[in-house]
């Protein structure tokens, strides 16, 4: 089995609210669609998510009523983007099943302390492919959380010890002093500055997804690559070279 | 807390396939917007659901691979009405929120054997409206299964003990021999006879409603009454008599 991650800076334009990329989505699924591996697919929340949930202040919890509208949006905002996703995959063949971390993760002060594993597994069993996806989900101590694509993809690499994990990004790789670099592990990663940037993004840049993709190689390979680049996706299914950057 | 279930005649064309009858569910959203009580909403999958779950014989089970597509498409489909639903909900200023029978709830043989209800008490107590659905969902002993609204309204019911459960359907209340019954008991309804329709509903039709009903009659109030009349839902939320049919 293999964990793929789309981005949403790939399947959205994250600088615009409810852009969907149904072009690049499209080549995507279809890539998906031609491998041999059972796969489970992410998608982070990008556009359709963000931007409300930075507006509302979802990732800091529960502080005032007015929130709950903005769960509610939220919510139904980023359910409109995995329809879409689910619909695109659909459509190439792919049995696809939307696993909303809404009603199968619980959180306690932001970090995931259950998921709901098992329907995940069911519906593999039954030839089905799970689509999650970054979301805001319940939390025992501050009411609510959000749950980010990235966080999810360790939780899932965790149980399922899958041969792959996939970060498609809008970049080639992760990249330091603007050189690509082609792996990256605990030692290069304390020299990677923080970076900021202007797009919204409530769960973290790059540095965050470095920071997961070292957790996530004990349980499996993690590697980032572009998914703007026709059939990058498809050969690192393929098991075939692709320019990118391991962690491990 | 007053359990509705939007019938999918009433919310869909159930005679053509994804037709959703979207002004219908903007002035039901109206009327439960002013509510003072607590609300679930529960809707039916009308022509979103029953015309392909019929197709592929998705109500007997696990019976062949070829199934496993309708398992997906179905799934997709009714979130597209959910997603409508919740919408329309939340244009009117309800918090509403969606929780997917194929995930939270796991049936044997049919029969559902676990709800996750933590998830619904837990967004009520943030201050969210649940909207859950009829669609396909996890059976342990055969594969999948169709769970209808209406059964879902006796599980909540059993559950939640709520001061009312409204069936929103597409006439004025059950009828017996074209006669309206203001009433009906376990007596009354053991002279009804199944009428068969040449509508597709994988789940029932009246019939089973009303057995239903009578089901739900020990943990609450139970009334069918017409949706396309202006206000009769809002009347029967805020208390008043309305045109309909208890069930005792």
């Amino acid at each position: 089995m293999i964990l793929v991650k789309l981005g949403g800076s790939v399947i959205t334009d994250k600088s615009k609210k409810h852009v969907f990329k149904e072009g690049t989505m499209k080549r995507l699924a279809k890539e998906i669609k031609n491998s041999d591996e059972k796969v489970i697919v992410v998608h982070g929340a990008g556009s359709f998510g963000h931007i409300l949930a930075k507006r509302y202040r979802l990732d800091k919890g529960f502080m005032n009523n007015k929130q709950i509208s903005g769960v509610a949006r939220v919510q139904s905002d980023v359910k409109n983007l995995n329809l879409m996703v689910v619909n695109s995959l659909i459509d190439e063949g792919i049995h696809a099943v939307s696993i909303p971390p809404s009603v199968v993760v619980e959180c306690r002060n932001k970090k995931i302390e259950k998921i709901n594993i098992d329907v995940f597994k069911k519906y593999l069993n039954l030839g089905l492919t799970p689509v999650t996806f970054g979301d805001v989900a319940l939390d025992r101590k501050i009411g609510f959380c959000i749950v980010s694509g990235d966080l999810f993809m360790l939780e899932l690499a965790r149980v399922f010890k899958p041969k792959k994990a996939v970060f498609v990004s809008d970049v080639d790789g992760v990249y330091m002093d603007k050189k690509r670099m082609d792996k990256i592990d605990e030692k290069i990663f304390r020299n990677m500055k923080r970076k900021k940037t202007k797009i919204p993004d409530v769960t973290g840049s790059m540095y965050e997804k470095v920071k997961i993709g070292l957790k996530m190689s004990k349980f499996t390979k993690t590697i980032v690559i572009n998914g703007n680049v026709n059939n990058r996706l498809g050969d690192a299914l393929k098991g075939r070279n692709v320019v990118g950057t391991v962690i491990e």
